[in-house]
């Protein structure tokens, strides 16, 4: 089975490497680093080994790609509109493409332009950053859960769990919708509140006034899942991500470090629309949708009040 | 009528000194600029026309006035605490104590220390800062609401209004809890929103997203003030609320101008009391316990996450 990657960054980038280094075939589309990467290859720091590959396929048009097999998109959500233009080129009939981005409604919008694309959603649980051109930082976690979308071909979905697996990555199917919303129960609150606030978690959940916050947002998006038909994500799991984070190196979310470098935050996906979903669905998640106002504010208007 | 101003600040100074300037006898209690005023006077820089008192009933102590029939406690609320000491030598029997200070739940408190004396609330519209020892800038509004919550006298209140009208300030009686109320809804959203996002009223008001967030908030307090009772503030209010701020001068709030300067921050009165008042009448005002958080966290932590 071959691999497409679109977005060879902190994500694609890593599981990219890790595929290749056990022998599977990939072939990464790249766009700032393309010469760099296409001269100097790839480097892997990483908490589980580091390594280099020199020599990787590496493409700066899809149109220079070979179909695949598999399409990973681990693009930015904020670019997903280029999807149209970028995906026709590597897609064969049966091509599976997994979405690893954050989010609620990635997958449903995909699916707009693409009828009759299958989809699937990867869910990545990975501390991870590009730190400088072909370089990734991994500094802990990395594995990741695929949800079947619309793949109609479960072996597609067993072989990329299994080629996980025999790169040394922790894989495992889980039920799309469940997963999505409880990747949401951490990344709404953790993602805005250490821009909000220019913190990192640690830092959120060492505060009493945080931690009690943090902890209602997450059960703002516990009873918004459940409003849109995820019935089996409670209270429990709420206290056990604020355990395992607060038990976590102190992290700053991909949504700080965005901010922090001028880049455009993922608002949309991460608080825009499931805040929509949760409101067709009869509920108001009014601390996220705060946050999500005061995001927007951060990102749309510098501190002398002109526009960005 | 004799007048006792406890807290001689950006509120105090420029009340009392416009009584003084219309010939009423004023008592000032000063802290820190106590020396400097004593030897200097009292300068206010006024849009209405500045001014200066060479001299003044300046004390350092209360233990050292004499007894007044107007005491007005123009003190931060977070210093309540010091009235318990600083209020007794300057009672009369029928002394009425005028708390010029914003919140919620104000007279209450002092009520419990002080179960005979007679309070009144003083509502003051105006935008003030005291800039340097001795120097009020007064730099636009500047009239005061004085709303009865124990006073039996009408006659005192009376005078108050027809004292502070002699000295050009803009004066008049409101039912207490209605306007304790409406001042919130201004007060809530803006003092934290300019904290927590580091900026200004007309920033704020010109980004849709806060402008939509201030009015949800603004709405908040309108519920709430509902539930403990007040009926008539309604959504026309907080429009009204909106549209003075888009058109008046950029402000920063006191509470931004306490950040910015490492004071501590009137978040009691301001954010918990009335939230917790509004709780206890059956209602959650869910974005401004959010605000609440957001500030108690900033005030309580550094950048490095180590306790201030």
């Amino acid at each position: 089975m071959t691999y497409g990657i679109i977005g060879t960054g902190a994500i694609g980038g890593y599981y990219g490497a890790k595929l290749v280094k056990s022998g599977k075939e990939v072939h990464f589309l790249l766009h700032k680093d393309y010469d760099f990467v296409k001269e100097n290859g790839l480097q892997i720091d990483s908490c589980d080994g580091s390594f280099h590959l020199d020599n990787i396929n590496a493409y700066s048009s899809t149109k220079d790609m070979p179909k695949c097999d598999v399409v990973m998109v681990s693009l930015k959500s904020i670019n997903n509109k280029l999807l149209k233009e970028l995906l026709p080129p590597v897609l064969k009939e049966h091509t599976l493409v997994v979405l690893i981005q954050n989010g609620i409604g990635i997958e449903a919008d995909v699916e707009k332009d693409f009828p009759n694309v299958e989809l699937a959603a990867g869910l990545a649980f990975i501390c991870s950053a590009k730190t400088e051109p072909g370089r990734v930082n991994h500094q802990c976690y990395g594995y990741i859960n695929i949800g079947n979308y619309s793949c109609k071909n479960q072996a597609v979905i067993d072989t990329i769990i299994n080629d996980f697996r025999e790169a040394g990555v922790d894989a495992n199917e889980v039920e799309y919708k469940e997963a999505r919303w409880k990747k949401a129960v951490w990344n709404m609150p953790f993602n805005g509140m250490t821009v909000a606030l220019n913190t990192q978690t640690d830092i959120l959940l060492s505060n009493t006034n945080t931690l009690k916050l943090i902890k209602e947002q997450m059960m703002e998006v516990i009873h918004a899942a459940q409003a849109c038909g995820v019935e089996n994500i409670d209270e429990d799991f709420a206290d056990k991500m604020i355990y395992n984070t607060i038990h976590m190196t102190p992290y700053s979310p991909s949504m700080k470090l965005d901010y922090d470098f001028n880049r455009p935050m993922e608002i949309y996906y991460l608080y825009t629309r499931p805040i929509e979903e949760a409101r067709k669905a009869g509920y108001t998640m009014a601390k996220l949708e705060m946050l999500e106002a005061e995001l927007k504010f951060l990102e749309e208007t510098k501190s002398d009040g002109t526009k960005k």
